[in-house]
C-alpha cells in the first residue's frame, strides 16, 4: 500500500493562487458554512509563556469537497528573527482526503490566513457595499490592511483610500507600497475622524486594543468591515455604531465571543436576535444584503477554518493541475 | 530565513526506535505528566459517516525536552485496503520546536500509537507486579496483545503465556507469532476462566465490547493491565475487581471518564478518592507501588499525548544522530 502526500513550499503556494481565486474559496466557504456541509470542532491550543507567543491548531472539514483540513498556525514570538532566525510566526496546513483520512498534502501555512482574511473584507463589500462607494478608509497600515485593497481592488474600481495609523512611518510606508503597487492615490489622514468622515467603506485592520472610531463619524450608506477583532477583549469600534446598524457576522456563535459584536452585546446595545445574518445566509441569498443607500452595514469577520480549507484545497488542486510541489511517499 | 524540516517514512520510523526505548520514553512521558511539565488541550476529532470512521488530533506540550507533538490519526475505514489501496487506519505526527514554533519534523505517525501503548503495560509491571511474576494471561490476540508481549518480554523473564481470544484463528496465529518470535511457550486457554486462573500479570487488549474477566477468577496477587478500554461505555472487566484493589491510572481526569475505571465509579464500587494514583506519582516515588505479594493490582491505561510526544521525540533524535531521513524546506 502506498501514499504520495503532496509538499508544497511557501513560495510554491504563493505562486499557486491569486486573490481573484481566494475572494471564490471565502465566498464557497461562507456558503458551504450556512448549508450544513462544514463541521468546525472548537480549536485547541498553546499558550507559551512570554517572550513566546502561542500555537493553535484550527480543524475543518467540508463535506462538499470531502477535504479534512488542519491548519496549524504559530504567532507573537518577537526574538525568533533576531535569536533563531526564523519568523516570528509560522503555520503549516495538512489535507486529508475525507474519503480515507490518507494525507494528501503538506504545505506551509504562513500565508493562508492573510490571504483568506483579505478576501473576506471583498466578499462582504459585494454583498454589503453601496454599488455606487468609490472611497475607503483604512484605520490600520499593516499586512492585513494591504490585503484588504488588493481583494477589494480586485472587484470594484477605489477611487482614494483614507488612511490612519498610529505610527507616521507605518502610515508614509502604507501609501508608498499602495500607491506603487495599485496606483490608488492614498491621503494620510490627520486624525481618525477625518478619515472615517471620508469612508463609503471602512476597514478596521488594528490589533484591537480599544475604540478608535466613534459612532458619531459614521455617515450613512457606510460599509464597515471590521477585522482586527478575534479575540475576547480585542476592540476596535464603538459599540453604539452597532445601534442601527445591519450587523452580518461571519460565524454568529464566534463572533458573539470573539469579534467586535462582542461588545455591543456585552453592553445590551443590541441582543444576538439582533444580529442581522451570518454572511453565508446572504451569499445563499435567504437573507437581504443591503437594502437602501442609507444603511449603515457592519461584517465582522472572525475568521474560521473552512475557510483555511477551501483556500487550502483550490491551491492543491492548482498545483495537481501545474505539476508544482514535491511527492514525498510517508509509507509505501 | 529558512527552516529545515525533517520527514521521516514509516519504515524509517521503524528502524530508528526499539521497544526498550519506548519504555523509557513512555515511563519519562508518566513522570513529567505527574511533575507540571505538560500541557495537553483535549483532543479534537470528526466523526465520518460508516463505514468511514474517525480522525483524531491530539496536542502535547512537554516543557522538559520543549517539544509540542500534534498526533493526527484516524482509524476504522474498512474498506480503505481494499476500494482505495490504503490502511484501515493512518497517522501522522508534527513535532514543533516548542522555543519558535518552528515546525521541525513531519513523520508517519501509524506506529508510535501502538509501541507507546505496549511499553506502558511493562512499565506497569516494573511498578506494580510481584517481582516473582512469570505467567502472563491475555485476553485478547490482536496487534496490541503482541506489542505488550514484546514490551514485558524487554523487563522480565516470561515462562508462558495463557491466551483467549473470541476466535481460535486469531489465538492459533497468535501462539504460532509469539512462540517463533520470542520463544515463550502459548497455552491455548479453552475459556477465559481458565486462562485468567493462572495469571500473574492479566492484560486485556480487547475492543472492550463488555465484562470479559469475572472479579473471582482473579488470585490474590495478580497484576491487571488494562488497555482495551479507552472510550467512553467500552468494557473489558467486572467492576467488582475494583473493590479490593490497587487502582493506578495513567490520568485520573481520562480513566474516570474513559477508561476501565468508570465503571466501578459510575456503579459506586468505588470513589475518585479510592484511585490509588496515578502512574507517574508512583514512578516519582511520590506514591507506594506494589506493598505485598497479596495485592490485587490494576494499570488503567487511556493513553495520553505526551507518550507519543516523548516517544517522536526520541525517534527525531535518533534520525538526527544516524542521519537518516529527508530534510525538505518548506520556506527559505
Amino acid at each position: 500500500m502506498q501514499m504520495k502526500t503532496l509538499l508544497l513550499k511557501k513560495e510554491e503556494v504563493s505562486r499557486l493562487i491569486r486573490m481573484k481565486e481566494v475572494i471564490g474559496t471565502v465566498e464557497e466557504a461562507y456558503k458551504a458554512f450556512n448549508s450544513d456541509q462544514v463541521v468546525q470542532p472548537d480549536y485547541i491550543g498553546i499558550d507559551l509563556h512570554p517572550p513566546r507567543g502561542d500555537i493553535d491548531f484550527k480543524l475543518g472539514y467540508y463535506k462538499g469537497n470531502e477535504i479534512i483540513s488542519m491548519k496549524a498556525s504559530s504567532g507573537g514570538f518577537p526574538n525568533n528573527p533576531t535569536t533563531y532566525g526564523v519568523p516570528s510566526g509560522m503555520g503549516t496546513i495538512l489535507l486529508f482526503d475525507a474519503r480515507t483520512c490518507a494525507l494528501i498534502c503538506v504545505m506551509d501555512g504562513s500565508l493562508i490566513t492573510g490571504l483568506r482574511t483579505g478576501a473576506c473584507g471583498a466578499v462582504s463589500v459585494k454583498a454589503l457595499a453601496r454599488k455606487n462607494a468609490k472611497r475607503i478608509t483604512s484605520i490600520g497600515t499593516g499586512n492585513q490592511a494591504r490585503m484588504q485593497i488588493r481583494a477589494i481592488n480586485e472587484i470594484m474600481k477605489i477611487e482614494a483610500i483614507h488612511a490612519w495609523d498610529h505610527t507616521s512611518e507605518s502610515l508614509s510606508r502604507y501609501k508608498a507600497d499602495i500607491e506603487r503597487e495599485f496606483g490608488i492615490p492614498v491621503v494620510m489622514a490627520n486624525s481618525k475622524k477625518e478619515a472615517v468622515e471620508q469612508a463609503d467603506i471602512l476597514i478596521t485592520t488594528t490589533r484591537g486594543k480599544g475604540e478608535l472610531v466613534e459612532a458619531e463619524w459614521i455617515k450613512p450608506g457606510t460599509h464597515i468591515v471590521a477585522i482586527g477583532t478575534d479575540a475576547k477583549g480585542k476592540q476596535e469600534l464603538d459599540p453604539e455604531i452597532f445601534r442601527n446598524a445591519k450587523v452580518v457576522v461571519d460565524s454568529i456563535t464566534q463572533c458573539s465571543e470573539k469579534g467586535e459584536t462582542q461588545h455591543p452585546l456585552s453592553k445590551n446595545i443590541m441582543s444576538k436576535d439582533g444580529i442581522h445574518a451570518e454572511i453565508g445566509e446572504v451569499l445563499l441569498g435567504e437573507k437581504p444584503g443591503r437594502e437602501s443607500d442609507e444603511e449603515i452595514t457592519i461584517f465582522d469577520s472572525t475568521g474560521m477554518a473552512i475557510q483555511d480549507n477551501t483556500t487550502a484545497t483550490k491551491i492543491y488542486r492548482n498545483a495537481i493541475e501545474n505539476k508544482i510541489g514535491t511527492f514525498f511517499e510517508f509509507f509505501e
